[in-house]
Order: structure tokens, then C-alpha cells, then sequence
């Protein structure tokens, strides 16, 4: 088959890889339908992060379950799955505690799974999925393919949203800022609107993803950034800062954005990869009582719930998706989303 | 009046000064029954943060009512009165959130008011309380003598001990770590328990220490520290963290203890006043869904709820209390503390 290598900064290859078998008992093979570009993808790709050998990338995926091992008991060939954006066992201690980002017999796309066996990028033909049980979810019955993008969401962005949404204690009448417009910022103020926030103001400054973000249910856009940012927020909001604020970028300016936009006794939410000085300023938080929490989604444990609000057309997010190419096309689809073309792209082998 | 000044690291005298005297129509002044020594009073006395001039100390203190303004409602001369270690007004934004140490017309013991007139220190004999309606919580009757300890907790150590529980989300049936067995610690493992943790794991090295742990509802002592620390306690759980971490110290290694021994997807509350490098490793906390809440207790926000449970003889947190001086002899009580002779050291009039 055919998959997405990354061989260097800047240096994205479609080529031929081994046709993906059934290694283990509990794997699963998944023929893809959708897959997409992170933006997490963007760090190597811009050698922000070092590429030390080229490896398999990508790791949102939906799919047909194509073959199982004998030991899956949940899955048969033929179902449409989603794939999680971690491999988890759902038995594990961490599972158990809703962290299948942390579980014990997991694996991430384009590692290696728990018994030390290569895994796909998820940016492929085809997948080998380890500890398919655990991983997968299947939709009822096969989709209607206009629901395929936000099915595809779930992997990863939609979740990772709704995770900063719950880490940065959103409910019913909250004020929230969301900093970041990416697909998992529009994610997060998706996410604040269905859990019932009062107030949601987004933080961009690029006129597509405001309308975007508007019709996901911000009710103000900010464009400032910084301390001035911050103030437009105060502004809006009485002279105060928001009772939540989700974090969805990963940089030390986007983190300090978050800490100084937020109110005294509030909580920062965040999802963005921490890249460059990961560091965060106790002292700031302890005198003004800021939690902080959130990180890696645990995608899986949000899939069921989201999933029934896709598949009833009350949660729409595949909407992030402003661009659809052939998965043969990859490495376009990382120029778009490098240069900003894109806020998310569709990738359809 | 005679009340304690620091004049330097190390030098902590008690001198006369002007009596205090009602200043704004919402003041109290409270004749001071029992004041204490805080742990985070011997920062400055240690001269780890810098006294750049005399400044009166002190901010815990129980007392009665001596006179108080016009505009005092709730107040009357002769009730006996827990003052919280900031004060309040409780009626701005921060208040009705919950945050009183964020109080937009607040103060802080030793500073200065939201006037801009200067507080006295809490280890006084007389002090003007200002904001004196929403700082000050009168008990209904006057208390036992024996009643003191207890009550003169709730100004701070009790408050924060159940801070820290209620931030590292300690609930009924959850495991917990304790890190510090100060007053501040101890008080964390009795907040613990009354929350209805299963497994209080105390980390301490002091044989009185441990005692009073165990007696506030510790199931387990771990005396190791660091990595090694953090191994026993997985023992300790079956292979793996807590579920909550409690930090009550406010170094770099008591929070990089916390961040190791807690479970993935766990959360840390700490109210250790960040002392040295007070930045924290995010890149650590992400990829493991780690939560960090807590900070600078909100002491008056919980001074009911505790008051109950402590005339109830429910609670009884004034144990931590091992010494008892003459407030003329704060001098002593400060040694005796910084050199770890005594947990806590009450201070009487």
C-alpha cells in the first residue's frame, strides 16, 4: 500500500510501505476512508520539532474494518469505525479513570504498540489497529458520506475541544475565552456552546474562521492579542476576565494569553502541545487561585457521547474542513495548513 | 499597644506602636485573644524573601469585638470573632466567586488597605479590621477556652488544608498523598479525611509529625522523598499514583514530589506559597492530563462550614498547636518554629 512518510522538515512522501497484516489476536486491519492533517503534524513539518529518521505520520483516521484478529469481539469486517488519535486497551487502570491517552498496553500512530511492533501513520491506506477493541467505535450502520468529516473529527480535534472544554470547567452560563482559531480552537468554542456557556469570545484574527467560529457559537470575536487582548476581554465581560479560558495553541505566548485573560478563582483549559519554554508561572496562578488543567485529550472517552450528536445532526464540526484532496495529494495538504490556506484538511485515499 | 515587627531576617521584635483606632465606618477594632506563626512568616524571617523595611507581621488571629463603625452591621462589641488572613468585603465579583484573597476592597494583615491607611499585623494585641462586616465571622456564643486552638486554625491552616483537598478534588473514596507535614500538611490530611478519602498517605520524617497524622486520618506514612518517595507510594497504590496530591510546602521539589506521585489524569492542589524557581513543567502535566489547582486560600469562603464541625468537637485542627508563649515572647516562637522544635507555636496576649 501506499502511506504518508515523513522523511525531513518540509519533506512529506507518499510511497510505497508494507501492506498492513494482523500481528496480534486483538489487532484489527482498517481499510481508511478520511483521513486529515493535525495540527500538532505542522511541528515537524516545520522542524520545529526534530524529524531524527523518517517515520510514519498522521494520526486521524476513520475506516472500514477490513479483517480482525481471533480474539476482537466487537468488531466485524464491514463496520465503520473511528479511530482515536491513541490506541487503548479500555481495560487498563488509566482507561478505567477516562485517560486512554495514558494507557498502559496503548500505542500512538506511527510508534510502536505495547509488544514492540510498528505501527501505520494514520495518514494511509490501510491501518494495522492494535488492541482494536478497545480502540475502535462503530458507527450503527455505515454513514451517510456527508457525515464522514465529522465523524473524522472525532479522532482527535472534536474531542481535544470538548477535553479543554471539560478541563477548563465549562458549563452552563460560564464566560468563556477560547485563544487559538485553529480546527481545535473552533472545536472548543463548538464544544462551550453545547455545554451550555453563556458568553463565549474567540480570540482570531482571520475573517473565515470568525464566521466559523460565529456560526459555532462565539458571541464576540476579539482580534487583539497580548495585554491589549486581555483588556478588549475585561471590556467585554464587566471589567473582569472569563471564568474559563481554553488554551488551544501550545506556545509560551498563547499559555500567557490564557493566564492573563482569565478571572481570579478560574480555570484554564488547555490542549495545545506545549512547544518552546513549557514552563508556566506558579506564582501568577497561586495569588490569583487559577487552575490549570487539561492536556492530550483522551479522545476515546468522549467518542460514544459526541458521536450520538453527529449522528443526529446536532453537532456538526466536520464544518473545520475547508479543504478535501486525494490522500495522494499529502503533502499539498501540509502546505495549505503550513501557509494557512487551509484551517483543516480532508484527505480521501 | 504593643504588637510584633520584623525589622530584618532574624530580627522579629515586640514594640509599642499606636494603638489602632476605627478609621473608616466600616472598621472594627478587635482586642486579639490568641494570634499564631505562620510557616510562610518564616520566609521573611529566614530571609529567603527580603524585609526591604519594618513592616508589622501576623495575620492569623482570633479575638473579640472591641468597638466597631457606623456602618458595621453584622458586628457588636463583645462577640468573639475569627479573622481570616485577608480581609474582605464580600460583595465584589471576587467575593460572590469565592476568591475573598482576590477581593477588589480587600487587604492584606501588615499592608495597607483598599484606602490606601495601614493594617496592623495579626501577631498584635489590638487590630483595626477594616471591611470588618465581610471579613469577621462571630461565633454564636463566646467559646471554651479549650475552643481557641481550633478556632484560630480557621484564620488560615484549617482553610488551607481544605483548600488544597477541595483543589486536588478529594472526594469520598479517592486516594490521596500529602506532601509537607506542616501545620498546613496536617491540616490537609484532616481535610482529607473529613472529605471521605479512602487512603491518606502522609509523606513525613518527624516522629510527631507522623503521630498527628495518623491521628487526623492518615492510613500510611512514607518518609522517602523524591523519586524513591514517589516508588513507595505506587507500592503503597497498587503500582500507581494518587489520585490527588496535596502540596503544602511551596518548593520546587515539594511540587516536582506532587507532579511524580500523582496518577494520570489525577490532579494536584497546592497552596504552598511558591518559593524559588515557581514555574512548573507543563510538558509533563500534558501528556499525563495532570490538573494544578489551588493557590492562596480563600479561607473566609470556608470559615462557616469548618466553624460548624469545629463547636460540634467534629473537628478539632487546633492540635496542631504544640507550643504556647506569651505574644511578648513572639521572638521565641519564631525561633522555635524555624528551628522545627514546634509545628505551630500559639501566641496569647
Amino acid at each position: 500500500m501506499r502511506a504518508t512518510v515523513i522523511h525531513a522538515a518540509r519533506d512529506i512522501r507518499f510511497e510505497e510501505v508494507p501492506d498492513p497484516v494482523l500481528k496480534l489476536p486483538t489487532d484489527a486491519v482498517v481499510k481508511v476512508v478520511a483521513a486529515c492533517v493535525c495540527g500538532s503534524d505542522l511541528w515537524p513539518y516545520r522542524g520545529i520539532t526534530e524529524t531524527k529518521a523518517p517515520h510514519p505520520i498522521g494520526h486521524e483516521l476513520v475506516g472500514i474494518v477490513e479483517e480482525v484478529g481471533s480474539e476482537v469481539r466487537t468488531l466485524r469486517p464491514g463496520q465503520f469505525v473511528i479511530a482515536p488519535f491513541t490506541c487503548s486497551d479500555g481495560t487498563c487502570r488509566n482507561c478505567l479513570n477516562g485517560v486512554q491517552t495514558s494507557c498502559l498496553g496503548g500505542a500512538w500512530w506511527g510508534g510502536q504498540d505495547a509488544a514492540g511492533i510498528a505501527m501505520n501513520g494514520g495518514q494511509s491506506e490501510w491501518v494495522r489497529v492494535p488492541v482494536a477493541d478497545g480502540t475502535l467505535v462503530a458507527t450503527p450502520e455505515l454513514p451517510d458520506d456527508a457525515l464522514v468529516p465529522s465523524l473524522l473529527t472525532l479522532s482527535d480535534v472534536m474531542g481535544t475541544g470538548h477535553h479543554a472544554a471539560l478541563a477548563g470547567g465549562v458549563t452552563k452560563g460560564r464566560s468563556v475565552v477560547v485563544v487559538g482559531d485553529g480546527a481545535v480552537g473552533l472545536c472548543a468554542v463548538l464544544a462551550a456552546s453545547r455545554l451550555g456557556a453563556e458568553r463565549i469570545i474567540a480570540m482570531s484574527r482571520h475573517a473565515d474562521r470568525q464566521a466559523l467560529a460565529r456560526d459555532f457559537g462565539a458571541t464576540d470575536i476579539v482580534t487583539e492579542r497580548g495585554e491589549q487582548g486581555a483588556t478588549v476581554v475585561r471590556d467585554l465581560l464587566g471589567g473582569q476576565g472569563a471564568d474559563s479560558v481554553l488554551e488551544c495553541v501550545g506556545t509560551v505566548e498563547s499559555m500567557q494569553q490564557a493566564l492573563d485573560t482569565v478571572r481570579p478563582g478560574g480555570r484554564v483549559g488547555y490542549v495545545g502541545v506545549p512547544n518552546g519554554g513549557a514552563e508556566l508561572n506558579l506564582r501568577k496562578m497561586f495569588y490569583n487561585n487559577i487552575a490549570v488543567a487539561g492536556g492530550v485529550a483522551p479522545a476515546r472517552a468522549y467518542l460514544e457521547e459526541l458521536l450520538v450528536d453527529v449522528l443526529s445532526g446536532d453537532l456538526d464540526p466536520g464544518r473545520v474542513f475547508d479543504l478535501e484532496l486525494p490522500l495522494a495529494e499529502v503533502a499539498q495538504a501540509y502546505a495549505a495548513m503550513d501557509e494557512r490556506r487551509s484551517i483543516k484538511t480532508l484527505l480521501r485515499p
